[in-house]
């Protein structure tokens, strides 16, 4: 086990120097918003010994020589959305903000490409580029991440099947390494082939081998019109059985959701708002995007596809409002089950493989009796489902906390042995790093460590995610 | 510099044991066909000591596990198709040809991934998933390429604008180490965060932290129907300046190319196919994809903003024979030219510094009165500069070794401080390690230093790739 320094006087009078005074927070009564992220249980808070919020990436440079030097852990911030406690000061020390790094650098219309700080929210982003007509397809749902965190995690989302994750449209990084020092990886280049891709390594390394403080992604041309399709099956067995003859059409849908209908009810109840159906018990959520004649076309197919395998209806929504509604009530799903749920997972499979896991999982849900709601991706194999503290009847679990933990494994172990992965798009953070040598192997965890070792020596920048330190 | 063992009898014995007589080559006269790749310069040429052709990931492993107990370098092989002296035994030692390791394992049609051993050739991938109406959008050129080849260099090529280079389909890969282990990364899944990507780590890293042996590769449906379209531009300008419009379009074309007449002359020449116009300097060639109507419709919508933008005509060859024809010219380029070539550059650039570029390039050209034919990817501002021993007047240079090394520097110097890259496909393998550090900067190279440290401390995997040893 590593140990760091604990902060000293002359150390924060350091900092200070380097952000300004009401850029930095050091008293306790402060850390309640940095002592946290969205995973919902209390044992992972952990307060900072000091909240530091640079505007460049000199800044951050600098911050980081003083912790290098003095060994104290530091660990970057930024929207704070994730499920995993991937930003969690776990062990004191810094928590570098990126609030104030927030600034769309530029919107390259000729290179279709947007320069930004770290801190920039999706929210500021979808809008700075909705006004140049510009479409960044990628939604990992809440807006209020930060750019830095969707690198950082490799967020995926519901509009990931035709276009990928947050991984393809991300062609430059900046990023501060332990000792201070700054590196860039990639360019506005779209073909890449210098060196070792330090780019994508960066990419899903959860903020442990360096701070990123700016970043290019690709954007696309807005497309002429997007229709969402709600489409109601008997059963999620009916509904799945579908997913593959739609990938293998001549159509490439944005997004293939699968919901079921008892979460759609607490999530419209949650909102607000419409969800178009409520026949059924389960739902596709399709979204299509092209110009207007293509997608009345790719519609049709669709729709036939899905009637000719069990779909009960289609419903269309093509007005913008509709189409908001909707995405917003399946955005907002995780907010509605919050208060419920303990963990919410992110199993990534492989597609076919889908349909089996959520049989285990029904099972797994009889033999504790819990409700275990499972939606997801259907398009791409990723899976979440809540780890609730209610019974599939609704009444409270008191005990819950003898069997969550086996109730857990139970669903990875089960998606592990089908071929999939323990993180499609949340990141492995605090909370997933004992399945992480089950999933991946040994040797390969041998060698991420000593990558670790190479960009981070003293084990400082956001100890104790992924893997602890031997 | 570090410094390797001489392979002797008993490790032979050893190596012959594991992969059998037969597949092994130890007399010089075998050699000539391992001791280079296409790069044309002979001085890159070395023998190995021995070739080795396993034909399993264990057989390969046996055969590490023996260089790094005896220190020997080890060069995998694939269709030895690179430009930059990727797979050539600088070294001596071992090479391990992966040309028996050419089993496309399964075609997973449910989920769309095919599996196959490294040395599985393009040629052979295409073909077998055609059968199954299957389709994989990149297309790097030379079709005895390997799968283990591509992803080594992350080829791209022509058709990479919609979809991406080979990074964007790799799903999985299975690596042995320098010391003999296996790892695997990656897997039948489309969205993963779990734990730093070894898997795009290993993409581009031409063979320096692993050897690839297995991998899956996602594909896609076969598209209903494909277009070829073949747009004749007075000059370089006029035709450069229009991409961006189609870029910014609704229309999101397979490839975007752009390739002077005088060029496709000589490939026309040198294959004996048909081009479809003789018209103006510089054609743009624009391959479409999707159904029929689409198809019909994007080819207008694209004719229109060609020829509003300058193009003298549009030439559409929709039938198969004709559209496999252009593609076999255009492919051929590399070949018709090579006779004449000294070095063919892969620059990389920001695709609004394409234009200024090419004029660099130009002025280049005509201050050491050198012929430097330039086409390439316009879409994603991929260029590809021949560097010949001919004037632009067709005269052989017979001091070309005096000027090459300048020509090319100033080339090269130009793609950087245009923000460019200095391999958008090729690699750097022997040939461009001179440059790295001017493109990526001091730091990332340490970095990348370590990582190669952290999978290959004895550094015996393909040596004096990429960078040198310390």
């Amino acid at each position: 086990m590593k140990t760091y320094n604990i902060l000293n006087r002359n150390a924060i009078d350091e900092i200070e120097k380097i952000v300004g005074k009401k850029n930095i927070i050091t008293e306790s009564e402060g850390f309640f918003n940095y002592n946290h992220d969205e995973f919902a249980l209390d044992e992972i808070k952990h307060n900072p010994e000091i909240v530091v919020k640079p505007s460049t990436t000199e800044e951050v440079s600098d911050v980081m020589k003083i912790a290098s030097r003095e060994k104290f852990p530091v660990v970057a911030r930024g929207g704070a959305t994730g499920l995993v406690g991937g930003c969690v000061p776990s062990f004191g020390g810094i928590v570098i903000s990126t609030e104030r790094m927030n600034r769309i650098i530029e919107i390259d219309e000729a290179n279709l490409m947007v320069t930004l700080q770290s801190g920039s929210t999706l929210r500021d982003f979808y809008s700075s580029i909705k006004r140049k007509k510009l479409f960044f397809p990628p939604h990992p749902g809440e807006e209020s991440a930060t750019i830095g965190g969707v690198i950082s995690t490799n967020a995926g989302g519901t509009r990931a099947i035709k276009y990928g994750t947050i991984r393809n449209f991300t062609r430059y990084v900046e990023a501060v390494l332990a000792d201070g020092s700054i590196i860039t990886s990639g360019g506005k280049v779209i073909k890449d082939s210098t060196g070792y891709s330090l780019l994508h390594l960066l990419i899903g390394s959860e903020g442990t081998l360096g701070i990123i403080t700016k970043a290019v992604l690709s954007v696309l041309p807005e497309p002429e019109d997007m229709i969402t399709l709600i489409i109601p099956y008997k059963d999620i067995k009916t509904c799945l059985t579908g997913v593959p003859s739609i990938l293998k059409s001549s159509v490439r849908p944005l997004a293939i959701e699968f919901i079921d209908k008892k979460v759609i009810e607490i999530a419209q109840k949650y909102t607000g708002k419409h969800w178009p159906s409520m026949q059924g018990d389960i739902f596709l959520l399709i979204i299509l995007e092209g110009n207007k004649e293509e997608i009345e076309k790719h519609c049709e197919i669709i729709a036939d596809i899905c009637l000719n395998q069990g779909a009960i209806d289609v419903f269309i929504a093509d007005s913008q409002q509709k189409q908001d509604d909707i995405l917003y009530v399946r955005s907002m799903v995780y907010e509605a089950l919050k208060f419920e749920t303990i963990e919410i997972l992110d199993v990534s499979l492989p597609p076919d493989q889908m349909a089996t896991h959520i049989s285990s999982v029904d099972n797994i849900s009889a033999k504790y009796n819990v409700w275990l709601p499972t939606y997801g991706h259907a398009g791409d194999g990723n899976l979440h489902t809540h780890i609730m503290k209610i019974t599939p009847g609704g009444d409270k679990i008191t005990d819950w906390k003898n069997i969550f933990m086996e109730i857990r494994n139970e669903i990875i172990f089960d998606g592990i042995q089908k071929g999939g992965k323990i993180s499609g798009e949340h990141g492995i953070g605090l909370i997933k790093k004992q399945y992480l040598e089950m999933c991946l192997g040994k040797t390969s965890i041998e060698i991420m460590k000593k990558i670790k070792q190479a960009f981070d020596p003293l084990y400082i920048l956001n100890p104790g995610k992924i893997f602890d330190p031997d």
